[in-house]
């Protein structure tokens, strides 16, 4: 499967040696006090922090919420930060979306049609018809939620069924599901004691993992097992966004320094 | 708790003697062949069904897949429905979001500030965190998916740990978090051999009950379960905006016929 979304994301990453994903997660209150909070600085900034990352960074995931908040101006800075990168490097849109069939369809439009994303996140509360419409065209991808990094995911998520929990539910679900080759799974760095079997379980799923830097997981274990049988992918938001003393210099010094780190891992 | 948004919706549905909810999920491609399927046709069409039904329809839900497929020009749409609304009639944000408690406190930003909604329904398959930043304000509401109408609800809602389901379990969740009486819960028209018990478990909760027309649910038993300790609304998307000829005396007309066997209900 050539152009499948899970090829195409295993190639750039190979490319640009690293699994970085830099989540743009902009939020103005985390900005310097000296920086333009209007959307057009913000605009400015996310566009200069793509810049100076995309020649080794393989991977973008703006988050919906944090643009939504904006309204439709927000809205359109999203699809216009797509059209920037263009094409030279992933982009997965971090919007959890899920609903019956007919819904998710328009949200399929919209995400990859009219925005052009590469790829989406996507909550699996109301199972397949949540997954399917997002998955039909093998060169777009879609990242279901299954073990999350925060604190609350064990609501649902560790409960036991027949022997199996929720995630490991999910988990074959989308296994289930992977006929073009383009699905994969949020797994969160915070749960390292349940990566490794999760791991083995999900052999050719593409993983997205958060949860490193602001909410305390472990970059190394992360990398490593991610990567074993699939591409793993580690995404860093507010650690790099914010880096430092919140200069261009800072920002760039901080995904190079977790480039270096990956590369050391792979 | 009188301003709480339970009670508003409360008294808004029982001012106008209805429990209908009408589902704006403005679709072109299932409008006349004759209309003006613009942007600006749709923004006219879905005005004039407020304008012909509000005075006793009680909420209005537009589902924001069916806008976001026009990106930001159809973000923007959402934005100038719920001011034309103003306040005649409850709003919900059919939106399905949910995610780590920083990025949902940006999803309420946009949904209940920037817009402008009283309500949102959410994916709790991360926990709470994906539902507390909705509900600190208790003027704005929150439905959280848990027995859904749709065939694969199958998958993930009714596997059974230590003696309860995941939708059960869900809806624990909700009773525990609704100390501002602003939550709800929907439950599928779909699901009348559960809805009983559920809705005895469920006292206090509003409830908002899809399925109705073409998923195939009961009206009756839904609105007789769904409102017996509680408000329990009835979304009817595609059977009043697509009704007989399309034109909007037969929207007005289907619109008029379901409050008709809701008041017979009731």
């Amino acid at each position: 499967m050539e152009n499948s979304f899970n090829n195409k994301l295993k190639n750039i990453c190979n490319r640009k040696n690293s699994r970085l994903c830099i989540g743009l997660d902009i939020d103005p209150e985390k900005l310097p006090k000296t920086s333009d909070k209007s959307l057009q600085g913000l605009e400015s900034f996310a566009k200069d922090v793509i810049d100076a990352t995309i020649d080794f960074c393989p991977v973008y995931k703006p988050n919906m919420a944090f643009y939504e908040r904006f309204g439709s101006q927000g809205y359109a800075l999203v699809e216009r930060l797509v059209d920037h990168i263009a094409g030279r490097s992933i982009t997965i849109a971090d919007a959890k979306r899920g609903d019956i069939g007919n819904t998710t369809k328009q949200y399929a439009k919209a995400v990859f049609n009219t925005i052009g994303f590469d790829a989406i996140t996507v909550a699996p509360y109301m199972g397949r018809d949540s997954i399917i419409p997002f998955i039909e065209d093998e060169t777009k991808g879609a990242f279901v939620l299954c073990l999350t990094s925060n604190k609350s995911a064990e609501d649902l998520q560790y409960k036991t069924s027949n022997g199996t929990t929720i995630y490991e539910d999910v988990a074959n679900l989308v296994l289930e599901l992977n006929e073009n080759d383009n699905l994969g799974l949020v797994v969160g760095a915070t749960k390292t004691e349940q990566m490794q079997s999760l791991r083995e379980q999900t052999a050719n799923l593409s993983w997205l993992i958060p949860g490193i830097g602001a909410q305390g997981g472990s970059l190394e274990e992360s990398i490593s097992i991610g990567n074993q049988n699939g591409v793993g992918i580690i995404n860093v938001s507010r650690g790099i966004l914010y880096a430092g003393d919140g200069s261009l210099n800072a920002i760039v010094e901080s995904a190079q320094n977790y480039t270096k780190q990956i590369r050391e891992v792979l």
